[in-house]
């Protein structure tokens, strides 16, 4: 029987709360002032090139869009495509885009009152940066559960109903007869029906995550090469060859720079988490939706315990934010601590709900343990990346001292501190997912644990309102210290963005430690999940599904287990067609670095020669005398990036099914485990090298190893520099790449399924 | 019945073939002048620095070798470990390391020779370099396939006299009975005695390896770090400090490069080639008698066939090498041309006499494509290095044109090169693999697929002889090039040295095709020979067995094929423990890079700070009236390396026991695969990227983008400095992990089949 619980409604309520905030804390920002009529007028230029940007950025992605929907639709024709996708691609598409624009809009009206605040009192910075960083945390999980819940219902609705006939197709795929007539009182209590139901309603909601993958990607890859394109053309001229100091309002890239903080950080990483987190959702969703068909007996608490976890996860987070509280004379330690309140204060909310859920039923105690696995590894992931990036350890220090002989030894001590920092991630997750899955299952029961990994995910992002906020943050004080810069306040306002600006550098690690690990649990839950979809598709393609019957020799495809998918398909390791995905895989994460890293170096290189160009035609620019044309600066970087961003992104999305059509379904999950495999380390030994890089030439900055104008300093610059694509570009893109393959090749298993050549 | 042919005395004949004109070459390139005293005084100084380098490293290797060895007694003792294996381990170790030597010492008497060769003709200097390059050619695949032989014959000579009552336990682990008194008449006819008596030898000789691979680690990385030390030293401080050009007297590093060259390259490049060549026989000619178990009535052609097409490869080698012949006034193109003629001579040898052997019924005809498609593999792997690291074409050029950027963009835009250039590599060996396997098993038999695709990597090392030849050549050259510069010969001796030095960079990339490649499908067949091993230490540990055959339903371990290995350990890519062992394999080829990185970066430190130290303590250096102590630069390398070649390497082979008995089967095989896929990618990225730096900065030095001492020139030569370590230290040590990380695994299957906790 379906459960009669009440606790459901909290998934709609707690996302419009989670909307009703966002717009709450947005409102409150707006109060404050903007400051004077220069921060005003900065801020302005900033918006202006924000928006323009994301304007010419979703005009390309609808071009994309529109041709994905087209192909969906001719392919939903032909009978390969779920009818639902095509739609559901276009929501995903929508409230990702939506989400990464609200939190980017908010954050260029809060960076000049940033400013301003921090112009009154430390403390007063911090509120207003971190309030506006959570209207976009809340924004993208209001948004995301929000399309979730409708989703559900809907389909739901659809299907109790008979609407487009879809109830009854699944009463015939079953073999149940009766007529038309008395459609309602005959199925919809037939509790294989219901399953069935269930699994098509959770599959179906599966696939809506790829438009809100293709969309992260988008932003994230177009963002990214924005955002460095302008930072490397401002700090190689500017900084470098000019000797002026950074956000110096001489430089003509310094606009275009601030911009890119906004597309590219926030922008990006809203369209990114916004990815994740639904991601997680309705993979663990599906995986649930398995369980309860395997066990015979409906529940859909199976289903819907994921997203009361998450719905939870917003009233908790909500009161976390209530919880970051400082004295008027704080210092940044105890800002930090201040934030930590918050964040460790809603996990522990989040953690006494979920031994209250497993109290009440809705799952047994194992999945408590995955999910504290979860929220465990999450965490130690972040501390690890704090370790390797900050300039309080060895490595960062280490890097800095190298400095002193030259630009190749720092390069070379980066790259080997990254790669030596992939070890914490990898062993976390792998003890994340094995304890996860033994938790949850037992080590004996293959669906259970799964699901628990699902749950080790959903836990980890639970909290994402809050987190997110703490994330947003940085690049709202980052802006607000270029604010303050090129509006010549005085020295001390600079100083305390500038803390604020560390503590967002503190935050952003352990915000990536999250993003990388869902990223990876939530692609381990949506591989089986694919699993799901390619059984769906054998049923509705009655030889194929015989085939498979016979040769695994089951009694009927709803009976089918993970050992039979791994028999039939040959899923095993020893396969040369899954060795090849493997391989093609790893490469494909490698190849993407490559194609983001040479864009970024080619709109960088445009850049640079503007900027070269207009302090050499403009004479008055480095004496302060004349303006220099900061708008033709963003538009190169707008043009630049529109361009540069297309060819990789599409290529994520044509390599995965291409694979598919050749080499079948051994090949897509090779493909898949060799991208998740090599693209996570790849991922954090760019995240981590360059993050060490940056802080190493920071802590060169203050006064270490020569300071400022030292050679080690230049070299440092160097190496910062090379950091840039690195840590800002490819490797939180390569995040967005492992999820998007997979949610590829679930969108086009029907696909797969019926054409491939192998 | 065992075969009755005469053929397979080729392989032992051959193997002697081969070291005879291994002397031969020796003899006659020592027959010509070291030129002046100058020259021979120089000459003198890197070969005792080159000895004194290779004894410290023996005595490391040998305690490391000491200790390993008793492990392997003690485990023995306990019966987790083939008791053959010690000593087998010794002598892999022993003839690896001996090829690596007699290789290298060749190389330094053939330098100075060399240089005095071009002083009268580029014809005579090539001829020089080349024969002394052939010496270590044909010492590596003499040692290797008479090694293999003596262990052959030596073996059955055992089983089939019951030497330390070897027969009879076959025998009795068979269930056959009788008394001792009729051992030899009895047991030896049996056909089903003889097909487990091979599955014992071929599998107890493919733990010679690990002997062989551990020599070739602690050569490569140690040669590696050794080399690259000196080098980064010298160029850091010599080059770009003092302005004075490479390998010029006044430098006090100039002959511990010179010496670098010798033990990094020769001796280094010659153990792990060694060890790839007896690999790829090895795991061969165990897949051969798995499937000569299964097929019933045996047939030792399947063991002896890749050792016979082995010994056709020598002689075919031996008389590509007198192919090699050009005109006194060649130009440098028709000297690449001379030697092509020397290895495709060679190749279509060895074509013909497959052709043959598959006539003769050695094997089917679809092992005859699968040898075309290793060697077809490895010639388009090395074109394609060639594309990506060459300065005739866009990508190197690109990084030179960036160069006038800066070094950021110069190290950004080499990165993304080296990235991009995994797609040939990986795309062919996926092709290889697949074409391979599918010419060999149809794709329906998996025993004959892998055999077949053990014959590509035999294939594609079967012209060893002479495509090592031309690969030695390189550093052989380039050394001459530096005793030319010191004995301040001649301008012309240098520029036609110069030219065989660009020779040896272009031999040198289809060289690290073969290297890779032919690592890549050794390493794929060492895993399903892995499983040989599994199934022969379940057979001697009776629960184990039974256990097996229960859960599997077979009547017997004999009969148990792939898919019941999968099953019973669980190998298909969804298995969290075999998922860990991915990420783990991923993780490992990330740290063991960073350690050798930051391995050379502390070498090469403490090798500037004594350059520097030179330079400033002893005033008439850079004027030429004083003589820089060279011996101290060649103690500091040899110290450095010495010290940080030890972790790195006892983490390779630390690494898969502990995650064997922590994990098992599936996590073993899952490390293999991971540490295979993210290495291969990761190997191929840094040797390209490393050696696209390189010729950009030649490219520039040749009077592009600024020529020699501009900006774009110092640019390129950061770019220079930091893919050293790349393509000569991590790139090429990451090849031999691969490999060593398998035979571990390999040698120590007893020890986790037994103790293993899941």
């Amino acid at each position: 029987m379906e459960s009669t619980s009440s606790l459901p409604w909290i998934i709609p309520v707690s996302s419009i709360i989670a909307l009703g905030f966002a717009y709450f804390f947005f409102k409150k920002m707006m109060k404050n002032s903007e400051g004077t009529d220069r921060m005003k007028e900065i801020a302005q230029y900033v918006r202006e090139g924000a928006m323009a940007y994301l304007k010419r950025q979703y005009k390309v992605v609808g071009i994309v869009f529109a041709i994905l929907f087209i192909i969906f639709v001719i392919l939903a024709i032909m009978g390969v495509q779920n009818p639902f996708v095509p739609i559901a691609f276009l929501t995903g598409g929508f409230f990702s885009g939506l989400s990464g624009f609200l939190g980017m809009k908010t954050a260029t009206y809060a960076s000049a009152r940033t400013a301003h605040g921090a112009s009154q009192s430390l403390n007063k910075g911090l509120q207003v940066a971190f309030r506006s960083g959570a209207v976009m945390g809340f924004v993208v999980v209001g948004f995301g559960l929000l399309d979730i819940a409708l989703w559900y219902w809907s389909l739901n609705y659809i299907y109790d109903n008979n609407i487009f006939g879809l109830g009854l197709k699944v009463a015939h795929e079953l073999g149940l007869t009766g007529s038309d007539a008395i459609w309602s009182l005959d199925y919809i209590t037939n509790a294989n029906w219901i399953h069935t139901k269930m699994v098509h309603i959770t599959t179906t909601m599966l696939t809506f995550g790829m438009g809100a993958s293709t969309q992260a990607l988008f932003a994230r890859v177009g963002g990214g090469i924005y955002t460095k394109a302008a930072d490397v053309g401002a700090d190689l001229v500017g900084k470098v060859e000019a000797g002026i100091p950074e956000d110096d309002p001489r430089n003509p890239a310094t606009i275009a720079d601030n911009v890119g903080d906004n597309v590219g950080d926030v922008a990006g990483m809203g369209a990114d988490l916004y990815e994740s987190y639904c991601g997680s959702i309705l993979a663990t969703a599906a995986l649930g939706a398995a369980i309860a068909m395997h066990d015979g007996q409906f529940n859909d608490k199976f289903i819907l315990a994921p997203m009361v976890v998450a719905a939870i996860g917003i009233i908790a987070s909500i009161i976390g934010v209530f919880m970051v509280r400082t004295k008027d004379d704080a210092t940044a330690k105890s800002l930090l601590n201040s934030l930590l309140v918050g964040t460790a204060g809603s996990s522990i909310l989040i953690l006494i709900a979920i031994v209250g859920m497993a109290y009440l039923g809705w799952f047994g105690w194992g999945i408590v343990g995955s999910v504290v696995s979860g929220l465990a590894a999450g965490i130690i992931i972040g501390q690890g990346t704090e370790y390797y990036t900050s300039d309080g350890y060895k490595p960062t220090r280490g890097i800095a001292e190298q400095a002193l002989q030259g630009p190749a030894t720092t390069i070379i001590d980066g790259m080997a501190v990254g790669m030596y920092s992939t070890w914490i991630p990898i062993v976390t997750i792998v003890a994340g997912i094995i304890a996860s899955f033994g938790f949850a299952g037992g080590f004996t029961d293959f669906a259970h644990g799964v699901y628990g990994i699902g749950f080790a995910a959903v836990g980890m992002l639970s909290t994402l309102g809050i987190t997110l906020a703490t994330d947003a943050f940085g690049p709202i004080a980052d802006n607000a210290g270029g604010n303050a810069e090129m509006a010549e306040l005085p020295k001390e306002v600079r100083e305390r963005t500038d803390a604020l600006d560390m503590l967002g550098n503190t935050t952003a690690a352990t915000g990536k430690g999250f993003a990388i690990g869902s990223a990876a649990l939530t692609a381990m839950a949506l591989m089986v999940a694919y699993l799901e979809e390619v059984r769906l598709w054998l049923a509705k393609v009655p030889e194929l599904g015989a085939d498979f019957i016979d040769k695994t020799g089951i009694s009927s495809l709803a009976n089918a287990d993970i050992y039979n998918f791994v028999d039939y398909y040959n899923l095993n390791v020893f396969n040369p067609i899954l060795l090849a995905g493997l391989f093609l895989g790893s490469m494909m994460s490698f190849v993407f670095v490559a194609m983001t890293m040479k864009a970024v170096g080619r709109a960088a290189g445009a850049m640079v020669e503007e900027v070269r160009r207009q302090f050499r035609e403009i004479p008055g620019i480095l004496t302060g005398t004349a303006t220099p044309e900061y708008a033709k600066c963003v538009e190169i970087s707008t043009i630049g990036a529109q361009r540069e961003m297309l060819f990789p992104s599409l290529l994520a999305i044509l390599v995965p099914i291409v694979v598919g059509l050749i080499f079948g379904v051994a090949g897509v999950i090779g493909l898949l485990m060799g991208g998740l495999v090599t693209g996570f380390s790849l991922a954090v030994m760019l995240n981590n090298a360059g993050g060490a890089w940056d802080n190493a030439k920071k802590y060169i900055e203050k006064g270490n190893f020569g300071g400022k104008g030292s050679d080690a300093h230049k070299a440092g610059v160097v190496g910062d520099t090379v950091g840039d694509p690195f840590k800002d570009t490819s490797g939180p893109s390569l995040n967005i790449l492992i999820k998007l393959m997979t949610m590829v090749s679930v969108v086009m298993s029907g696909v797969t399924v019926v054409y491939s050549l192998m």
